[in-house]
């Protein structure tokens, strides 16, 4: 049967972008994006995707060519998960809470022609644009109405002005084709430009808008910024199956609840540390959804606390885990039916774990990381989780030697230490780097940190290594409290520790005060860890 | 960024066996189907699929090989659609009312080397097998505990049992590699071999989970038949969620029903005609099902009598629409919001039309058949309705001249004729070929014209469709007789045909008489479709 070949009517190049001619033909009146008080329905997106494409094309874009947005979740950035890539460019979509000098990086890095801007991030942009040393990107501001350009050379609108709504645009004829380009913040040296391709944007979309149970009657809250994976690939899922996005400038926890009410939102993204923001906004006590809100969380695992609050609001809690390399979710962990009778510890306990990969990332093991022969799923033995399937990244832009470092073996090596339960579901311990040796012990910090986390005046927790003549190592915890607790002995923080772990596991030392974050909100170890070895 | 190799970790071949590996992994203790008094989780059911594997292994079957099924929607049927293709050979299941020597013809032009036949179609296969001039396939058997074999060589679950539930496959490396063979029944001559391949096999479960609402709490009751499209994907649709599939090997109204409660069935698909005998079976009345379960119908558009009663049933009904060569459903009547609060008559007509491609076929027109120009979409001017995208076939098998007009000027041409609404949906009104549909089967018209015109006292002969309150349609015959031929009786010319025809082929009614004719000689097939629909 070899001789039945491809051809134009039964072989097409898998793209997301097909995904916005689907919704727009089959509910072209129906509302594709809120943002405040505007609204457009999907007729009007897909007009603006190709007004954009169309105009970013005069503007002399052409495939291969990088275009950059550094804006929060507002529709220019969702439009330009689909203009940009319709003309076979790739879309840099920015952390709004770089810095200048990062952002000077990646936009050289990247070799971005145009920035799209949002005019909230005009200064930082304009410093960037300034440390820059190579040739600078065009600069399109988005602006609000009446305001002049505070950086860029053209206003958003103007530049869609210019466009041409009925643009025809065509369609990749690789699906291996680069679609997006997201640096990661890397702990250590210059951020690593992941590469994703249209195929994975596709497979990736589908398994998150399965996995999630979106369907046309979905209203999705972009709580999760679209900087960060291209928001797990939200702004293709969502589309193809038409449901409706609802955008989202900043986070206010009161807002957020506000907004989930008003439009009726059934799904969002958030991390844990957002989930207990809005447990603690004003009036979430005695708040409770009427609808069905279902909210997908990532990052680290939810608490116990964070599961009991959400299901009190109404909320139903999923735990998935990815990282920017497999274009977001890879895994979830998937509610078993016989979990819900369960007491709420031993449920967040089966919940907290990463679980197992959704149907794009056909292959996972916890093995070891060099000859990567696979640990027994014992729940005990630690090994590197490591993945193979159609969502993980073509590679690190012009770094061949991260990219091969990260395939060693014909593997993806995430980089996470984990074990592997009898019941095949995964348990990240720790980061490759995080993990702590004591007296030849592995500690897991997150294990530590799990248990610090139910101290009733903890806020938030990071244990990090300290160096100790003795021990080689010993867990040394910083701790930030719940505001208006008063600063407690660091004893009764480590004898709470002592009644929930092995001994050898509880912090020896104990630091109060705030935590360092990077611009993505993630505790910075590697200060903690300076700090630690300077005690 | 060209120089992002595939490699190992990245790139994988798109298979709907891996769904399985997903289901096995993610709900080992579930029940996977249901068969009767027997269960099988998703590990066992697993299992048995690599058993089957293994053992058509240790029988010669090798990649491009293929295996043929005749049965009805059993455990067997099921697992063929993992089994076969676990080995790289192409499963080729066959309609179980066709006659030996359809059978024949089919089992020798697939070239299977093995049939797996259920013991209660051992007799039409004991003939079909007689009837073959060439190499016939080794015969495995499914039979009732108990007793013997009626026309096998060996039997199935004797098969199973040699064979390795551990069995290591190879999944396919090339994504367009053969899965299944599925026989048309041609309008003229011979039937048509389509072929399919892992990568449609794979978008277009996913593409019907999406768009039937699958979820890992779906269970689904087999009433349509797997050897129909491979079942529209449903055999790896239900998978791909963890779903449970409820067998059936013959359809009865009121078992059907019954299973729906027992087994709180949420999905199934039906031809209009299956629902009518539903609304009509014993109980139906006054049935009222209190958890949601939904139906998608195709074939024929559903009446609006039917909407009512199955909506008053509490099952909802969604109208798909596609053909063997798409892997069943390319398009959906998508409901509209606005749509609930109309009158059922108005709602029925808007539900009749077959809507909108899915996501797996991004491109669809209503086109001129030569020029492929579309028309209008206007509701009134007729077009041949044409598709392309990642679930059309790969082709005819061993049939260049068919595969190539099919995909003529880079399309596929569907052979129905349609029309296009403003709202885009399309509504087929009149089959380009003269097929007659009985009961969800197609009948060739040329077909059953070329038996009768064998029998000695027919002149000419035509045969259309008749409207039938039970089967939708069901052949009538017009006959000229020969000069000086008396009158016969009906079913003297009934009963030659059942002699030469699978019985559901042969003519309910037959009329003697002059034929109509255009002035070039041809039969007037329009003016015999409005006779037969006044008689």
């Amino acid at each position: 049967m070899s001789e039945l070949a491809k051809n134009a009517a039964n072989y097409r190049a898998l793209t997301p972008l097909d995904f916005l001619v689907w919704a727009s033909r089959a509910y072209p009146r129906k509302t594709a994006v809120i943002d405040g008080e505007r609204r457009f329905t999907y007729s009007e997106f897909a007009a603006r995707c190709r007004r954009l494409a169309s105009a970013l094309a005069g503007q002399g874009i052409v495939r291969g060519d990088t275009v950059a947005v550094l804006a929060p979740n507002i529709p220019a950035t969702l439009e330009a998960h689909y203009g940009v890539p319709m003309l076979g460019a790739v879309l840099n979509a920015l952390n709004i809470r770089l810095d200048a000098a990062s952002i000077a990086f990646i936009l050289g890095h990247g070799g971005a022609k145009i920035l799209i801007v949002d005019a909230e991030f005009a200064s930082v942009a304009r410093a960037a644009l300034e440390a820059m040393t190579g040739p600078r990107p065009m600069v399109v501001e988005v602006t609000e109405p009446g305001t002049g350009l505070a950086v860029g050379e053209m206003d958003y609108e103007e530049l869609l002005g210019a466009g041409d709504p009925a643009f025809v645009w065509t369609p990749p004829s690789d699906e291996w084709q680069s679609l997006a380009l997201n640096y990661t913040s890397g702990t250590t040296g210059d951020p690593k430009g992941v590469v994703y391709h249209h195929r994975g944007a596709f497979l990736n979309a589908l398994a998150n808008a399965m996995t999630f149970g979106l369907t046309a009657r979905s209203v999705y809250l972009w709580t999760l910024p679209m900087f960060h994976c291209n928001g797990w690939s939200y702004p293709w899922a969502v589309t193809a199956v038409g449901g409706t996005h609802v955008c989202l400038r900043r986070i206010d926890p009161v807002a957020v609840l506000d907004l989930i009410e008003r439009h009726s939102v059934t799904h969002f993204c958030a991390a844990p540390i957002i989930l207990n923001m809005l447990m603690h906004a004003e009036g979430a006590r005695d708040k409770r959804f009427s609808h069905r809100v279902q909210v997908a969380t990532g990052g680290a695992a939810p608490p116990s606390t964070v599961i009991a609050a959400m299901e009190g609001m109404g909320i139903e809690v999923t735990h998935l885990y990815g990282l920017t390399e497999s274009y977001g979710p890879a895994t979830v962990c998937l509610p078993q039916e016989d979990w819900q009778d369960k007491p709420l510890a031993e449920r967040a306990g089966l919940m907290a774990r990463q679980g197992l990969p959704h149907f794009a990332v056909p292959e996972m093991m916890v093995a070891d990381s060099e000859t990567l022969a696979p640990v027994p799923a014992d729940g005990a033995t630690i090994g590197e989780l490591v993945f193979r399937g159609h969502t993980l990244m073509k590679g690190y832009l012009a770094n061949p030697k991260a990219t091969d470092a990260a395939f060693a073996g014909g593997w993806f090596h995430s980089g996470d230490l984990a074990v592997q339960h009898p019941d095949g579901y995964v348990e990240i311990k720790d980061r490759a780097k995080d993990i702590i040796i004591s007296g030849g012990e592995n500690i897991s910090s997150l294990e530590v940190e799990e248990v610090l986390y139910r101290h009733p005046s903890v806020l938030e927790a990071a244990v990090v290594a300290r160096p100790d003549a003795t021990w080689g190592e010993t867990p040394c915890a910083f701790i930030a409290l719940k505001p208006g607790i008063p600063i407690p002995d660091a004893n009764e923080i480590i004898g709470f520790c002592r009644q929930n772990l092995a001994h050898f596991k509880c912090p020896r030392t104990v630091v109060f005060g705030e935590l360092p974050k990077t611009a993505t909100g993630k505790i910075q170890k590697f200060t903690l860890r300076q700090q630690a070895g300077e005690l």
